[in-house]
């Protein structure tokens, strides 16, 4: 498959298959700008993390430079992306030892990419390797900030000296890492900004330990779209990664960090029947098309599978996406809404606003991209999923 | 890509990279040849569903000829398998207008391809292509038999009629179709027998009122995997569909359709850390690999995000996927029970169960094969998404 964008004539919204994935380019710009400037007003350095858009295309849009730096969730990525000339990597997934060839190969090629852990264990192997071959591995440690997943608690000292000293025994300290994923969940702007504080003191605390025992930690690297965008200072950190906030969600709208205008994602669908007794919109956008997430769920207002908006992306009152089969979408008004289902002939073009971009973004072989209230593709611009 | 089976010299589950789909052929093989078995004690065509696959190898293994018949859910689906000699499919999910050059263009290529809809604006498209290229288009009219999703009430003859009607004005009525999909829902025995009844007697209601009215209606298609495995007696239908029934699923498990060690795909993963305060082993599987799918929230028993196997696809007494990230899976000891976490070293691999296999299947390029209990991987079987 082409790994670059490619001409696509003149489809349009109207005439392109459904379902199918629409990126409108300008939000997507207007985002990048605005997390730019932020970082560029605290005087951090922008990591994107690549792992939502796993585009080509995209990702030079969002790079601050076309070797990068930017952060990956799997190897397959960095792979991808090294391929298309980025050279500063950070995978940012706790390494296991059989991946590390994989490592070593990317490295060989070029490419200065760095390896996440936070077991002596998971040094040891990297220290190894990187003994068996003379390729001194940079790795960095991941610090737990807030007990969402995996990490070193930034307060144990004992076990980062260990983690450093394994390391240092062939491989390379390159620094702490930490995420802090409970922000999703946060509920409003006190909170974001107490977690964007809470991620920065944890990682900085980390660094300060190993420094105080000797060891040099050039990077300081936090991040999480919530954070990103509510962080007040960053004092002691040297860069943020960040990846939904290239496109942005109904999850992070609905945590404040985002407008529904700037969700850039949609699912682009076709009305395929009526149910006019049960109030339901039948569209060719199921889960296969949207995912199965269903992030908001859990927060003050529940989006179903989407929210659904007219062809030029304008919300439609209260029609959410309320059931999905595989292929089959089921659009209702909102549970409690007293708005009334519009009209929409059988043939009806859609766009579906989504709960998590990562998630319905790996629905998909490619973005169509538009601009805009403009409804021509302007480009497709390939996708890619896999390990 | 190759759209056959590759060779893949000497992997095995110890050796290749994960995550990655895991497909025992042998649970497939049974699977297939216990709903085989009961279809001809029925006396009924199995029409397979090969979304629940998507790979021209798995099809061939699950179709009763090279040819068909089959159905499909996309139109991808259609010019894979018909790519592969496949000249027999239904597409199952209601036609847009927009979709039915591609349908004819299926046609033209020497598939028996027949669509399905609901509505009378369909029926005129339908027709009006059939007159404008002399392709008369085989249709079949979609029953609501539960209330689940699309369809008309069986009992609606003059909603029938006038399809029907439309449709003979250049296309042609085939038959009727459903689909119970509420079995999914079904909490015993009795209440699966009970659906497998209705959505017979559904279909041929339909089918006898369209009769009465005088329209000729060969074909009365049924199905979904729990009714096609809980169906009593089957008079009147001409063809069972389903799909999920050739791996099965913890879905599936939990409405006792099949036996957990009946389920013959699972995700292969590696342990990549320990949070041993919070009772945590992180994988390699998170999501991404998982799919979204949370099938099982609503059963008796909740899975999590999959089962927890060991590598020879033994289920590690009460371990769940309980929590999990883009590329992370936690696992845990299921809420409630008394067992303790094991000892999992770093670099271990696991197969997890899924969910629901059509969810988890879709995040995955390919099928690694394995039989029972031997850990080499015999071949790879590509799968395909997209529309």
């Amino acid at each position: 498959m082409n790994r670059y964008a490619t001409d696509v004539g003149s489809q349009t919204l109207k005439s392109v298959g459904t379902p199918c994935l629409i990126l409108d380019r300008d939000r997507m710009d207007r985002n990048v700008a605005r997390l730019r400037g932020r970082l560029d007003r605290l005087g951090v350095q922008l990591r994107p993390h690549l792992k939502t858009a796993k585009s080509v295309d995209a990702a030079r849009r969002v790079m601050t430079s076309p070797a990068g730096p930017a952060t990956v969730s799997t190897l397959k990525e960095a792979e991808q992306f090294a391929l298309a000339g980025v050279t500063d990597l950070t995978y940012a997934v706790g390494i296991s030892p059989d991946k590390i060839d994989r490592v070593l190969a990317l490295r060989a090629s070029g490419v200065d990419l760095s390896v996440t852990l936070d077991t002596v264990e998971q040094a040891r192997a990297v220290a190894e390797a990187s003994r068996r071959t003379g390729d001194i591995i940079p790795a960095l440690i991941e610090i737990d900030c807030d007990g969402h997943r995996s990490g070193v608690l930034p307060e144990d000292q004992a076990l980062l000296v260990d983690i450093a000293r394994a390391l240092e025994n062939g491989a390379s300290l390159r620094g702490v890492l930490t995420h802090a994923g409970a922000s999703y969940g946060a509920i409003d702007d006190e909170a974001l900004r107490a977690a964007a504080e809470g991620e920065r003191a944890a990682a900085v605390r980390a660094a300060t330990l190993l420094r105080e025992a000797g060891f040099v930690c050039p990077v300081v690297s936090v991040g999480s779209t919530p954070t990103a965008h509510f962080a007040q200072a960053l004092d002691g950190v040297t860069e943020m990664r960040a990846g939904v906030f290239v496109f942005f969600d109904l999850v992070m709208a609905g945590i404040g960090v985002c407008a529904i205008d700037d969700i850039a994602v949609s699912v682009l669908g076709t009305v395929i029947g009526h149910q006019p007794e049960k109030g339901w919109i039948l569209v060719d956008a199921g889960w296969m098309a949207m995912s199965r997430d269903r992030g908001t769920a859990k927060q003050a207002v529940d989006q179903g599978y989407g929210l659904v908006c007219d062809i030029d992306g304008r919300p439609l009152g209260d029609l959410i996406l309320s059931e999905a089969n595989q292929e089959h979408g089921i659009i209702t008004v909102r549970p409690g809404s007293t708005a009334s289902l519009p009209d929409l002939p059988i043939g009806t073009r859609l766009r579906i606003l989504p709960n998590h971009a990562c998630a319905t973004g790996a629905q998909h072989d490619s973005y169509h991209v538009v601009r805009g209230q403009s409804d021509s593709i302007e480009a497709v611009w390939p996708r890619f999923g896999g390990w």
